[in-house]
């Protein structure tokens, strides 16, 4: 009989927190709510072929997160053996999370995207957001990032803009 | 008052050839054709803010495309001012121009992206793959890849598996 | 040269009141809400050929409804010049509304329909019923019905069952 | 022991013979093709409580359609116990169909539907041409009709016109 070779571990991890980007209706209650991640499903629709790690932390809306809940998101990206991790959470606090796991100064390339339409609502950003994230995961030196409009920012320079939904440069809002 | 700056260039160039990816049902004709690209749609439901030029330059299945076809995606990857460019190309022979390309060695980052099922038919993997390939545009050194299945392939060493349609490491088909 | 005759009035009616149905998501405020109706975008998708009129009374959820907002139905049903009548309507008090155009006894085939899930959402029932309720319109005499879940039921004998969404016949509650 | 009652009969048969409605993108083949048919899935997701048998005919597109193809969908128009019937048909000779069915003069009451854009692509006019269909064969008297463009046209009477894909009345091609 042939020798077993240990499989390889995993070569990527998305930690999932919630947020808009994975949003179900709920037909009884009539609203957005959270049942169960879709990210199984995304990851199966993209095709991708590479080892993935998913792990649900939690589910809730990031405007509802406390600092509890950013230390846990902190402690997940340092218990995760790989070094390369996406972030799946709520826009309207990305930045201050990102900005709890960036003070760390893990060695791992650590970023964070999520949705302004909920993967399961015509029109969303979803599937594109989670691409970049995870390209800008493989591609980028160790780092905290936000990954959102097409553009990674690094965790001391971003903000969200209430106004239009879009992340910018945290400077831009001084000028 | 503040002086005003010139706007920067466009950051990156997608240039659009057509393949699965861009396919549009023809209601009268009862079949998958070309007819204009998704990619302004797609980019605007990405919500994506960073500059950005599209450029078609052509509409074709790929397994139609002769040298000249690939020697007018390499002549547009040659003349774009941008240094960040995505190819959108079909599947079946995107390796092929990834070479033509590759060969060249032009000093610019050009990630050649598809879709194994159309943006137009549910299920595509169209947004995830473009997301990929702008991010992986952005933050890997100047070469050449192939960005499919959540994995970018250097254009030397990639090939398509032509029965599970996924896109894998040229040498592994040797093994 | 030919004479002109009058193009014939529209046949069918839609008074649309909100709803369910009608919600679309604001990606700002990360909310589902009213902006304008879809009527016209899924009449379109339909490719309905037969003259329509497309007529927007309120646009509200129809927990929100109160006498008065069902007057304003039952005003919309008397005042329009079409025999063939289709009221999108808020699931949740759908039966009632129904009740107050159904004791007016209008000469009127008047068909209430609805949605579990809103059109922009995925999985959404708002097509197959829209399409259900312009062929009841049609097709059945005059009288007040509730177009769901694939059964026409008449104004004075439905109620929506609140645990599984579906609607019934009021009897079989007594049961 | 408690007696057992036999259940009701289905009160509803969809008979599904194929055609655009129910094409399916073939990712490796790269084109629209058959696999199986969604209208478990559309039922589904249309909420449909009422009792409805689907009964797979054949799966093919209506251009391939020879005689013995519509004697075999004439057949299980005959063999169906319920009255009410649906038949998923490709629109191309959709009206030909009808014709052989029509001629029968089944006691029953026989909607034909089809769809211009398949169910699995965006744009469909599949699920509202169910709903459409299904209420008409719930509420027409006995005959065979074909329902689309959100009109039921009777069987010895309607065409499709190839330049616009849309039903109309046969009589009003030779105007």
């Amino acid at each position: 009989m042939a020798r077993m070779t240990a499989s390889p571990a995993p070569a990527a991890r998305i930690i999932v927190t919630g947020g808009t980007f994975d949003k179900h209706y709920d037909a009884i209650k009539g609203e957005l709510t959270f049942k169960e991640s879709h990210l199984p499903a995304i990851l199966e629709q993209a095709r991708v072929t590479m080892p993935l790690a998913i792990e649900v932390n939690q589910l809730i809306d990031s405007l509802q997160m406390k600092d509890e809940h950013r230390q846990s998101v902190l402690a997940a990206c340092r218990a995760a053996p790989e070094r390369c991790l996406v972030v799946v959470h709520g826009t309207d606090t990305m930045a201050e999370t990102a900005r709890v796991v960036g003070a760390a100064r893990l060695d791992k390339t650590i970023v964070f995207t999520g949705a302004m339409i909920p993967y399961s609502v015509q029109g969303s950003d979803a599937q594109f957001n989670l691409g970049f994230a995870l390209a800008m995961a493989q591609a980028k030196p160790a780092g905290v990032y936000v990954a959102m409009n097409g553009r990674a920012f690094p965790w001391d320079d971003v903000r969200k803009d209430k106004g239009s939904g879009a992340f910018q440069p945290a400077k831009e809002s001084k000028a």
